[in-house]
């Protein structure tokens, strides 16, 4: 490991005092706190190298309410029932606060020494795309390793067996690393390197004396955090004036033969017979301890809502829940975009279901301009990735894109309009999105492009015919359930 | 249980279909979606006694996206490190939306056949105050306990174990129940008349037959809803016009000593062992598993968040979270002012800070009319409900009250305005309070006298002098945890 220390850097600090260096990094974080700026903290490392005394020092002049420490040590009963990643996205920082993770979704390829190259190299994907997406939304991450040599870490671990008052601190593994150093060593090298994205580096800090160490960290902490308050001012500068030349030439709503139809006749065949298919086989997805993710997106007006109803009508309501996603409220606003979807993943053996969803961010986000261009520009990768971690988990995911054309949603306004029942479906955000209709289809078009990925396919829903779009919607389903379900099989 | 099930009203709903009677439930529940009623529905009863077919016929024609079913079968690892009424409380229905408890706080009175009278007591004591605290909050509730008789049961379960298809629905209660059918029959009776609350009566529902018993809830719960609406619309319209003719007479804080102070070199000589003996008593507290909850409250300026600064100085930070509460989000202004308390509440071991807490229902929000008359007038009772909660967890409740006169008051906000690093720390607001330092007054007095119970006492800081008030936190901190920690040794 020593390879990777640099001993002049560590020079550098020495002649501070760390109370000193606590006091400017409090300063810093003020700074950020003004500035709407996220910190991301990971202190992670060999067993027993000191983390808490590293991080009671970070935390030493941070205002108490704007701080956090969580701690990864264990899992959980219930983590593993989501993809690995969840628990992470859930805990990001919010805008002006700092986050210290205490560990982290590194812990997950640490503590496991035998993982195959593949295995690591697929979860530090999942790793980078979190980093990432947290990074290009102004976060500043840390990453600190504390590394200590395999003399110190025995001479600790004795230590702490010896003393009752600190068990806090000891596991099973602590002893596992002492036993084969050298093993996890390598481990945590590979790791290491493969994890040093441009973005977010990893500093390795040696720990063998904690009080060093923790000066180190101090003083990193300081150099970066305000590097990162210089990259973040100069990026929201540049964001102000941005536009994008690439125009997307993609017209797949418009190619959509939308005078496909059923007879009431034929619904009512088909209607009963599909809907008692979809709640066998979502029960059967809960029997196997599946989680399924459906999404719905399309144009205002399309009948989203009612496919939604027809296809989940005789499942057991305990199987599910339907999210209605409107505009984000100030907790939502106050993290990336993505932490509210994350929150409401299904557990395996659910389903959840999306009227809207993460789309937004490349829709009304796009076209009402909530969001900047860059921001919902990288967005198409950032969701693909969600999905690529809900895919990686074994978990269903499709999404429906109902649309119907202009005269037919004039149609349904105006019903709707007239309808006592209904009124409350329509309101003059309706209308006025209704006068941005092209600039819309413009969006959905390179939506559907873009994010139309092997593992989360999109499935074009015709609907100018209600019954022809909620009859699609079931067989759609029951086709892709079973080819999952046949998937899984095979694989065993 | 014959005697409990109501045979006329059982025949009142059977001419009608249930697919009628379930259409006009899903027109109340729009109704109480456009009136923001939130509506809670509990469907409890024997193991196998049909709950799932109940709860399916009743969702018909709710809307998907307002309504949704929690299933409370099994405990998760870590639902025991909280006060038990806390994962209830964290799933409370949002204004307008339907919740359904599928088995709910009931079951868990009903698995346990073999509970003491007093332990039943006790836990009909946590759910008579969520009930209520709801219920007063305009929620419409809903109590089913599905009965069954042994034979029926017997029946059901031996069909049960033969299908495996239906595995979802057994577990080990199912088989007891029927063995030792008259004892948890007397078990229930006794559960239920002691539950039936006359705002939240239990309806006992003859399941033998799955089908009338769907019908009886349907028309039931389309009665009791019609009737909620009509209760919560003549309730708001009461407390508009609301007063109180109640005056208190309390002056608790102009009868306290401002003068108390210590010297700067009294301050140095304290400061640093009581912190040490704080972090030490943190650190004893995470060992035995108990959590801890201090709250902070004050008047603006009064040095709440200076205090807990120093409080936590030496503590681990992996071991505390600091809260501080400012004006509620959209998500919490939907719920019970309560819920967003209950989904902070600290694991057993850990300390949760709260600079503000609760008690703005019965400050801010009493003075500046954001609670109306009733609901602020309530809430004493409410708040020392959820804190009973928590004390017989276990936990360790402390309530600071930390006060300043008006003339100090006014050097703080002076001093604040003048220093660059404090700017952030005034604002408007703070000056409009001040114009109404007599009615925040005469509130806090109220609350420090109803609010002051032997379980969460209120610990009364003068903080004229800063630095008394610090000092005076710690060692009243380390008083209050000893005496604890001395009581549990004790009970063992």
């Amino acid at each position: 490991m020593g390879n990777l220390i640099s001993v002049d850097r560590k020079m550098k600090f020495q002649n501070f005092k760390r109370s000193e260096l606590a006091e400017r990094l409090g300063r810093l974080a003020r700074i950020c706190n003004d500035l709407d700026i996220p910190i991301l903290i990971i202190v992670d490392g060999w067993e027993s190298s000191g983390r808490g005394y590293v991080i009671k020092d970070l935390c030493r002049e941070f205002a108490a309410k704007n701080f956090d420490v969580e701690v990864f040590d264990k899992d959980e009963s219930f983590d593993d029932l989501y993809p690995f990643i969840r628990k992470f996205w859930v805990n990001v920082p919010e805008k002006g606060k700092i986050k210290i993770f205490d560990r982290s979704f590194y812990y997950k390829i640490f503590e496991k020494k035998n993982l195959s190259d593949k295995e690591i190299q697929k979860r530090i994907d999942s790793i980078k795309s979190i980093e990432k997406a947290l990074f290009d939304d102004q976060t500043i991450i840390l990453k600190f390793f504390l590394n200590i040599d395999k003399k110190e870490q025995k001479k600790r671990i004795e230590k702490l067996e010896d003393s009752i008052k600190e068990d806090f601190y000891i596991d099973g593994l602590d002893v596992d690393q002492v036993k084969n150093y050298k093993d996890y060593e390598k481990h945590f090298k590979k790791t290491l390197v493969a994890s040093d994205f441009s973005y977010s580096r990893w500093e390795i800090i040696d720990s063998n004396d904690r009080k060093a160490a923790s000066k180190e960290v101090l003083g990193l902490a300081l150099d970066k955090i305000s590097q990162g308050i210089e990259r973040v001012v100069r990026q929201r500068e540049e964001n102000e004036n941005e536009k994008r030349d690439y125009i997307s030439s993609s017209n797949i709503l418009q190619n959509i033969d939308l005078s496909k139809s059923i007879s009431d006749d034929e619904y009512k065949e088909k209607k009963d017979k599909l809907q008692d298919e979809v709640a066998k086989l979502m029960y059967k997805f809960y029997q196997k301890g599946i989680s399924q993710v459906l999404v719905f997106e399309g144009v205002d007006a399309a009948g989203k809502d009612g496919a939604i109803e027809r296809l989940i009508k005789k499942v057991d309501p305990r199987l599910y829940s339907v999210h209605g996603i409107s505009a984000p409220s100030k907790e939502e606003l106050s993290r990336n975009y993505l932490w509210r979807f994350f929150t409401k993943l299904p557990r395996d053996g659910y389903v959840g279901i999306f009227s809207r969803s993460w789309y937004g961010r490349v829709m009304v986000e796009r076209v009402e301009g909530f969001a900047k261009t860059n921001e919902w520009d990288r967005a198409y990768g950032e969701m693909l990735d969600m999905e690529k971690q809900i895919y990686d988990h074994g978990s269903l995911l499709l999404k429906f894109f109902v649309t119907i054309d202009k005269d037919e949603q004039l149609k349904r306004f105006k019903d709707r309009q007239r309808e006592p029942d209904k009124q409350y479906k329509i309101t003059d955000e309706d209308w006025r999105n209704r006068d941005k209709w092209d600039d819309y289809i413009e969006a959905m078009n390179e939506m559907l492009e873009r994010t139309n990925a092997s593992y989360a396919p999109w499935i074009i829903v015709e609907g100018n015919c209600k019954k022809y779009a909620r009859i699609k919607v079931m067989e759609e389903y029951i086709k892709a359930a079973k080819n999952h379900l046949k998937k899984l099989e095979n694989k065993k």
